[in-house]
């Protein structure tokens, strides 16, 4: 797959969790993958994703920026939305909150079998705070 | 610049910093660039790294992943150190602690000229308080 077909194929994973069709992960996600380092299911991976839904339910995945090269995949995520319940073991703020998450993907035979992630905690724990 | 040298130049971008050579700064860094969205000077830059140094003396950045497209590289950073003044707005731990940060750059005729980065606040925060 070169670089620009794994771009396309990214935009369409963040595609399907903006249109919140998780019955669809299966086209992007191994059924084995780590995740910060830690053996995951595909099962499990969906679980995280729906949990994260269900306490954001306008969670909504802007690709900032995207860098791509061999199997990987790096993304600058922006995040606008209003958390209803507790998320990341922060409470429900009450009102709109923006913040990043920076992410590496590793992809084999075009599914995610790799993620790194960081999320900017520090802005969330900022609006919480102000 | 192609990629890989893209690639090799953020390298020796990294032993700068490793070996204290900040004094070499202006070889790799844009007289002006904006850092997570702010504008600031090479010189507010060389401050920044140079008060993360007086902080961390033993401070050491390990790529652990690069990705390198066009004018932008994406790095994952490994830090495993000891910091011995407040950092981050966090306490000094009194032992070392480990922590990534995920961050992209793009470069200009062969210099940094904008930086979005994201530290494992988390991680840290966490070690933290074990």
């Amino acid at each position: 797959m070169t670089s620009e077909n794994l771009g396309d194929r990214y935009r369409q994973y963040l595609g399907c969790l903006n249109t919140r069709r998780l019955e669809e992960l299966d086209e992007y996600v191994a059924d084995r993958l780590t995740y910060n380092g830690q053996a995951r299911t595909r099962q499990d991976y969906r679980e995280m994703l729906a949990a994260d839904i269900a306490a954001i339910p306008d969670l909504h995945f802007e690709l900032q920026r995207l860098i791509v090269s061999a199997d990987w995949v790096a993304a600058r995520l922006w995040f606008n939305c209003t958390p209803e319940r507790e998320f990341l073991g922060f409470r429900a703020p009450g009102h709109s909150i923006s913040f990043s998450e920076h992410v590496f993907y590793r992809f084999r035979d075009g599914k995610i079998c790799e993620v790194w992630s960081v999320i900017d905690t520090q802005a969330i724990r900022a609006q919480l705070e102000a």
